[in-house]
């Protein structure tokens, strides 16, 4: 599997990094029907964790069957899939290989008391990702808890054992927590935080949010206002986060959120494809979706990170 | 021991796991009366540490001596007995390898002040499960309480050394604490819940309790009426946490809670058998009761397993 | 030092323990005046710590040299001497395989204050005991205090070491703290609980107090009234935390508490041998009276327990 | 699984041992057609390795495939299957828990330099037994090898790691090496000096092979004819093994050498059995008969353990 | 990249063993020109450590770079390259991801000194293996020389830790030392087996050499003669190793030895075809060839194993 051109460049900007970490960045980048353009889309399933059985598939309920969710990453020509430990596991030995796995070492759920901080908890380690064939781990950090700390200070030890050991590392980076409102949480000045946070705790591939044009943060409202930083429309705001991402050096994949119309879910890809975003991170959207229903959405993202559309 | 058809199938879908817990699966599969038969009947006593002595075993004193519990179920041809370390310990000798045991590896008390969060100690280690020759060790977690997390993370990192040397883990996943009030501890959406997270963690056999009707999360509670989810029933509720279990991948066991009336325990029995259930974890109905009437009452819901009653 | 039959059935009990373990309960239970028994009188010294050297000391001033409490201990004829570190060390050469001694492990004080959790500090290992020679450590857990889960996973691991290398448990079972009132820390119900606590986190020798008929707990109270259980006296109350203590599988000694008149403390003796109770362990009702006084009274308590009086 | 009277009598003899061990020495006793009686009959297939493929499995080619062994030794009710690393890997999962698996932790070959001494390479590990399911390893030891002392040094260490971790150990002791000639390694004195050897190293399962009535060594030649020590047939010679074997207080298994006619085969089981053995450990002449003739014959022997031939 | 069915039954066999490995496994099976077919080609570049530069790559100068191996590697559509530390390091990073890495974990060279027993040195371990992204390690093992079964143990543990990191291991099991003549390394009888002991250490990949008809073990000799067993061709000698690799269920690649004519090349690729082996493993039959007569043999030889020659 010749790496192209455009996949060498991005590999080039990890430098330093071992070989077995850019040997399954390679993969994730040359998988699928993406592989080899520099883009690609990851299918997540963690929300029966996040939000429970019945939210996450009760809507298409053959996605309650993890192999369900294995099949749909592989025949759409994905570039990767991501699940907690579970997840992996009930498939992990019949689709060895057949597409990279990502280990979502830590979850949060829908039962957490209000009053408590803005946490996970960690369930998998990186001996697991070894022993399942996964070529990531994937961690959620919450900028703006009181936890935030914690958690950046567990994923900064986890990476140092990925890393060494050739499993390159996602930061799922969703502000969230006690510093922030609901606006906040989806501020560009926020997201393009989120982001930085995650390359500078040495994110390989950095998981954030689409933004509003909202600023949530008064000191940097300034900024942006007199340095007249353009966050006029969702792809000059990609293309802000990925200034923020090392200028473009770290991969970035952006997250669909619930799920919603399908032109919605276009427009968002058009965004993150013209503001040189590396692609989607695509869960809810599709798995609750019928199957057929489901490909041909995926099929038609594809299609516009091929610039087809 | 030749294994049937049925237990080989239920064995493939713990793939890519070790022989060693496979095999333990496979003894607790083809043990007793339900030998073979996919579905389980097993004997729990952790009620002296979660209840205290004398409202366990007071009414029936015969069940004060720990050899009482390994004689009722082997006597009764159960699947397992499961029980703190002092109680298998008590026993552990005398019937080495004549029925699978579950090494409860952590316990409440009732004299845990109400303004702690519900939480338990661990108090016994993989390594007292091997010396002891269990089968599998037990672990409760709490979905719903501010130590929630810690639990997740406790099980997550025991069920990891468990795994790798043999030992098969059950997760007993009971929703309590400062998130839910007493209504949605037995709620049908928190119920499904609480499976789908032990299966995240990787639980080989999945405790839950029955569920009411009633819905607890608002968000959930309008995606079960949108989507129309059947959970008119018992056996309505026990077949949407069987697919919450991975659809099915998943042994899931259904506890019977306190002392009631024997009709109502073989009706619970029929809607777990009804809803595709694998089976019961019942303790206070049994030992609580004059031995001969346990055994009596074990037989019968046997019966209701096999299909007869 | 042949067993006697009374000895091997009490050592019978502990099966599946390592030899070791059994080795030095067998040396506890073979030694002083009642060896052979099943009964047995330990010293312990402990108050030092717990209630500060002129309380504990200053009416008997010879007894703040620690050889002192080791003479006494094998001139009255005990069955084993229990103390701290410090206390252990001051007298472990000159009096080195005379009488067996507990390493007390765990330790609280008079200076905590009020608003802190009812806690102990560990300060002592098994290590110590081992080089010491030590037959057993001594931990005390606090049921009721919202630092008890952490006391529970303390000695759970401090257990499993101990066993491992032939060190035999005994544990303190004093319910203490925030969940409980003052009548609650002697309750029956607390006190049989306390007992079935120790027993379960595996507990070769059991320490609880001597009960009132006070009942604490509702549901509880429920149950002793249902089912007519015999608390009326003390050697009831004894008899039924032997049932809470596997049925009398375990060995269980009864602390003595303050220094009160001998006619009192002859009764409790009379009330734990007509009960069913392995003993005493008896402090400052001996080492606060002068000597010859203690010798006279220990003679006395084990006149009581072999029945002449 | 009730253990029966005779198999609960020969674990009492393995005292102060852990119930795991206690549990997978019962599993064994309890399994197939001879479960329950005292006797087992155990399937080894190192052979491969000890002498090659093809002079192992050419007899009967249908033998070169691993699942073959374990489904001869299930078809045919045996108590056991022993074979290196590889051949049970190649069937752990399909057979997982169907018949208790010995994995032979070190192996000798036929590729050795002659002008080596007699020794073994260990290629399994405890924690493979644990990973793989196993109920016991398997080792060879050559007493009269000048690598004997080191191999003995090699089993005592994993025998303790084994027993704490609740696997049973079975000790191939096959006398050999420069100090024997011959008729040394089959001589009456010095199969049971093999015998005592392997009980004295803390085997649980003892394999030796039948002795001629040859004495190799001149001072204990003196003593078999002082004493009259009856060794005049194959039943009188296996009585005085027992003995060696802490006078029957362990279990011990004889094997049957190379390929020979089923009559003599027959004589040799009925001599261990009048001779009060434990069983035969019988590979070639079972694997290197066609299927349905090894069926027969090991049914054959099967009768006549339990006395019916 | 979806496996084929003859892929997915190649991994089946694999029982039990880690998902990593599996999936590593399924990477090579689905590499280059031949992935999918259950064939495979794989380069090895060791012949610098073993035979010294000049002899490896004057012929072909080019090759004195380590990149010219990875290139032609991929060029050539092969499966995977094989190289030891060094040599792998050296293109680690620039070819990350684009081929299979197999990490050759120990070496022997050209001037150890005749009179040492054969030998290698471990020169990486699985920690270097997984820093460096590779998908196996390799291990030479040389049966018939006195340091055999130091070897063995070496990859026995190597083997393990590498399995439980999804890291899978190739064996070269290469007879050779005091206990074999020169004729006697190449015997069919021999090689059968090499194989056979490599099977039985749990190598995923085998790989030996092809074999004479000569019969070195007079033991071997009289069965291979009394059985009648095929080794009139090579064809006949490969289906017999494939025989002694568990009966087909192991992946066997065969060497070319040293450089010879084309069509004794394809010769044998054909007979490795015909009898049933994975592949072959050609080193200084491609690259001391001329880099576009290198790619024409084999593009020829993937040919053969295609079936189209």
């Amino acid at each position: 599997m010749k790496a192209t051109r455009i996949v060498r460049n991005i590999l080039a900007n990890y430098e330093g990094e071992t070989p077995g970490v850019k040997a399954n960045l390679c993969r994730i980048l040359m998988q699928g029907k993406l592989g080899g353009s520099g883009k690609l889309v990851i299918l997540p399933v963690d929300q029966g964790f996040e939000h429970g059985p019945a939210r996450s598939f009760a809507p298409n309920p053959a996605a309650y069957d993890p192999h369900y969710h294995y099949q749909l990453a592989i025949d759409a020509g994905l570039s990767a899939y991501a699940a907690p430990l579970g997840m992996i596991e009930a498939g992990a030995d019949t689709f060895a290989g057949q597409i990279p796995t990502i280990l979502k070492a830590n979850s949060a759920n829908s039962l957490i008391p209000d009053e408590a901080p803005k946490d996970q908890a960690i369930t998998a380690t990186v001996d697991d990702a070894l022993r399942l064939g996964c070529s990531a781990i994937g961690f959620t950090i919450y900028p703006g808890s009181s936890a935030g700390l914690d958690m950046f200070e567990e994923i900064s030890a986890m990476r140092q054992e990925a890393a060494a050991k050739g499993i390159a590392t996602v930061i799922w980076s969703y502000p969230r927590g006690e510093a922030l409102d609901k606006d906040g949480e989806t501020a560009i000045d926020i997201g393009a935080y989120a982001a930085q946070i995650a390359a500078l705790l040495g994110a390989h591939i950095i998981k954030i949010k689409l933004s509003s044009d909202h600023l949530s943060l008064s000191e940097a409202k300034k900024v942006y206002e007199n340095e007249g930083i353009d966050i006029s429309d969702q792809a000059a705001r990609v293309r802000h986060c990925m200034q923020a991402s090392f200028d473009g050096r770290r991969i970035v994949v952006f997250s669909g959120g619930s799920k919603k119309g399908a032109d919605s879910v276009y427009d968002d890809a058009r965004a993150i494809r013209d503001g040189g975003g590396n692609g989607s991170i695509i869960g809810r959207n599709t798995f609750q979706r019928e199957r057929g229903e489901a490909l041909d959405m995926l099929g038609k993202i594809i299609d516009i990170y091929k610039g087809r559309d």
